[in-house]
């Protein structure tokens, strides 16, 4: 550090919107990295990892047309050179890659990558400007088995990190049933980029308006409680009501599956026509659709089993089929929503052959969100297990990662098309989301001290801690000023440690070491001198050279306190 | 991504002084940097991740006194406030974070990062201005315990990566030691920093210039062979006198060591006094040194045996005490080198009663590199073996971390000194001695790859490597277009595959599957036709029921050709 002779003293400040991690929270994240590159790794994609700084050219959003583009973005001007930037997502610099590298990456690249980006933004509570992001992408190909493999790929990962299966779905949706649904209601083409645009907000409002609220939004506008006005996007009756089929899809698809349950009702019940297959699967539908046609076995078994356990309905089988039924309602003649359905049909057919059922993974018209920058299948990983909000309300812990199909992702750079596919990880939700249900604890177990006693023994000490590292645990020997026993248990109790040990010249000469239980005694024994201490039964004395073997069965103890 | 209409293509490119990390070399390292986490944390040191981004006042070294600091990092000013920059180390962020924190950290706080860093600085072949670091530090604690722990930390994690005992040595000097030859050379007081500052760049050169050549370089300067001139320090022939008693220490030492050896020789021949013991340890040199006395005896033993293997000397306590003898020498009456032998008296001993022994970390006055930086002990880790510099010559790999004892960090912020010691490892450099230990290879092996032989039976592909992935081996299904065999064969190859699956029509009717060996054949098979490419020897037909366990069996011995 150069001297800064009469200078101020500077603040000790962590910059506006950026945090600093401590012990646990590092490794914790690491150790969920870990796993997740392992199950990538697996799936045969490689490891990538740019720069943080790009070139602003490269990253895209931002050009220098004005002095300081910083909008989004942190980007300075190299001296007497290009304008450069810290990334702010992980696939601008894929693009890049693919686009420097593509006569030496294999085509299709599936790469990973996790890392920090950074975001100029106004920082809120939980909302930093660095944070972590963890992608993987499968570039080069236009097949629907990336797709399909991502979402098997993202499965996989949740149950690797401690997601029990249950506890999530995967969603899978595709653009081109929603531009289906736009072609039936007369919105598509360029001229109608605007009332796309306020279709797309009205419909990602169900959860917060319900179908009225969205119905007005598509029609003349909605006065809300505050006697606040919003214009709507002024559609006609028929264009709405095209809308609000798609809208009102799920529950449509609820309706099906009540008439399914009926059927297998009467079929148990020996009153059924014996085609309940073919009630279930109407021909129309059975186009393309060969392989899950072999399922409706099972759909009735799980159906007979969703009746018996609870009389609710869990994802099943059912709910794919009946899901298919009615996009196929929703998009009418429409000629990309029937190559959606067709591309979902694709997907489900897939994961199936891997047996990735529907209570790994569903295909849910409900799933908008990001829907206007996707091209094709967009998927979405939702923790459906209960936690408590702020305001202590209990809610679904809901969405931890996202990602679907984008094709023209390298094409500002070389003009050629080059679909791709891949999905992002919010690392510290999904981080958050093992916390709550107790996979993680977000505090590090501390280290073994082996307190000092004489200053001039430190050697002995070291040697025992020396011992303690070479079985594994994690030791080591207090190295403030030794001459306050009670700031040595101060320190072990700030480390969070769950043994500590003494040898005074007493035990010394009679070759033996006191170890003390801090699980049992911590808050005690903050003040406490060396002399109460002792007498503590939380203490034992053991011989010297069963020092190890002893703290061993003293953390095995400790922690199952 | 957002469309830029119109706009020229930008340049898909890495920003100047960059580089993009692919696969293994990401991998690789991530692995390495785990090894050396688990070390660390075994030590009982705590993780730390401090952002990207630092205010520039807290980093310190640069101030926003002109209109762009960006001296040697990379900083940029915020929207109406603070100048702020990426890190240029790990240490400043840590004086920050221990002002800030200082309340709520346990004193000592023993803290490892790693991360990358970023420096503003021209880059050049192998030097980036993106690169990775990994500090462990103790900040809070004068006491030579935590310089001893670092150097044994440091050992056991060279160790713990891949680095035999015998291919590194960790060599411990202090920073006082030169103190005090600076003392006894009349170079010490505040008015004489710019004579030290040559004499420590002279000393520096030895490797390169021999001792004239730095003798010249004391006194009134030097003639290079182009005939350039060097003025000197100009020093008097005592002061470079006492100057070059340092430079010529381990020459001393040396020969101390073969006094020695004739002691030993003449001790077994039976015709020494039996006073071998006070002629390898004179008694002025043993004040303060008393729990290395009693090595003496294991000092005999390691030089006897050290005669009778090979003649050579290898590093033994006996160097140790050798040194200590020369030392007192060098810094004659100097209060302060007496204290800075006396501080490395206390860190072989702690060393020596954990068993780390000079055959692992040795007190050597010859360590000079950094000592202008630090206050006290400075330790290096140097790696033994012989590797081939780019001219083809055999050279020691050298140093690949370092770092001493720096006792004021924290007094820019806080006014408080705070001491603190810490090591660096130099990540690139470590995790390029392990490749050319062929600890590690630089390149990743290729997923399994299931050939794609007929489109419409790509959910049974999928289950195929579902099989595999399952049973933990690295699969993926060919995503590209199949229309090509040959393409699909082409990729594997680039994907570094061992093995290939294929099943065609005539296949699945059999129910088997081909499996191919790609070790064998990858060259010849790049243009091969299926016909061509069916008819090698290695390539075998197994039940469909068998494909996992032939596979493994396959890549085990495709992974041992």
């Amino acid at each position: 550090m150069a001297k800064q002779k009469k200078a101020p003293k500077p603040k000790a400040q962590t910059p506006k919107g950026f945090r600093d991690y401590f012990g646990a929270e590092v490794t914790e994240r690491a150790a969920m990295l870990a796993s997740i590159a392992e199950v990538y790794y697996r799936y045969g994609f490689d490891a990538l990892e740019t720069s943080a700084v790009e070139t602003v050219e490269a990253l895209g959003k931002f050009l220098p047309d004005v002095d300081r583009p910083n909008e989004g973005v942190f980007a300075w001007q190299e001296e007497d050179s290009d304008w450069v930037a810290l990334r702010y997502d992980m696939t601008a610099p894929l693009a890049r890659v693919y686009a420097q590298y593509r006569n030496d990456l294999p085509t299709p690249y599936r790469r990973y990558a996790m890392g920090p980006v950074w975001r100029n933004e106004k920082p809120g509570p939980g909302r930093y400007r660095q944070f972590y992001q963890c992608d993987a992408d499968t570039v080069g190909t236009a097949s629907m088995a990336a797709d399909a493999e991502i979402c098997a790929m993202l499965s996989d990962t949740l149950e690797a990190v401690g997601i029990p299966r249950g506890d999530y779905v995967i969603r899978v949706n595709n653009r081109k049933v929603l531009n289906g649904v736009m072609e039936v209601a007369g919105l598509s083409g360029d001229d109608k980029e605007a009332e796309r645009g306020i279709v797309l907000r009205a419909i990602d409002k169900l959860d917060r308006l319900g179908p009225d609220g969205v119905r007005a939004l598509l029609g003349e506008g909605r006065k809300d409680e505050s006697g606040d006005f919003t214009k709507g996007a002024g559609l006609s009756e028929a264009q709405i009501d095209a809308i609000m089929r798609f809208v009102d899809a799920p529950l449509r698809i609820k309706e099906l599956l009540e008439t399914q349950i009926n059927e297998v009702e009467k079929h148990r019940a020996g009153s059924a026509s014996t085609d309940t297959e073919s009630s279930l699967l109407p021909s129309g539908i059975m186009d393309g659709l060969t392989s899950l046609k072999s399922v409706v076995p099972r759909i009735i078994e799980d159906l007979e089993r969703s009746i018996a356990a609870s009389g609710e309905l869990i994802p099943t089988r059912s709910t794919m089929v009946a899901t298919f039924r009615v996009l196929h309602e929703v998009v009418g003649a429409s000629e990309v929503g029937a190559k959606g359905i067709d591309e979902l049909y694709q997907i489900a057919d897939l994961l199936e052959a891997q047996g990735y059922g529907p209570d790994r993974i569903v295909i849910d018209p409900s799933v908008v969100r990001g829907l206007g920058y996707y091209t094709g299948p967009v998927y979405e990983a939702e923790l459906t297990f209960d936690v408590q909000n702020e305001k202590g309300q209990t809610v679904q812990f809901g969405s931890v990662a996202g990602g679907g199909r984008y094709d023209d992702l390298v094409k500002r750079f070389t003009g050629q098309e080059v679909p791709a596919t891949g999905v992002s990880i919010g690392v510290d939700r999904l981080l958050a989301a093992l916390r709550s249900k107790g996979r993680t604890t977000g505090e590090a177990e501390g280290p073994v001290v082996v307190t000092v006693m004489d200053r001039d023994r430190m050697a002995e000490y070291q040697k025992m801690v020396a011992e303690l590292r070479s079985a594994g645990i994690r030791a080591e020997v207090y190295l403030g000023n030794p001459k306050n026993f009670g700031n040595q248990m101060k320190y072990a109790d700030r480390r969070g440690s769950l043994v500590a040990v003494i040898q005074g010249s007493d035990e010394a000469d009679r070759d033996v070491v006191q170890l003390k239980d801090l699980v049992a005694g911590a808050e005690a024994a903050k003040d406490a001198t060396l002399e109460e201490w002792k007498a503590r039964p939380s203490q034992i004395e053991v011989a010297r050279g069963d020092l190890v073997a002893e703290v061993a069965k003293m953390l095995e103890a400790a922690r199952g306190a």
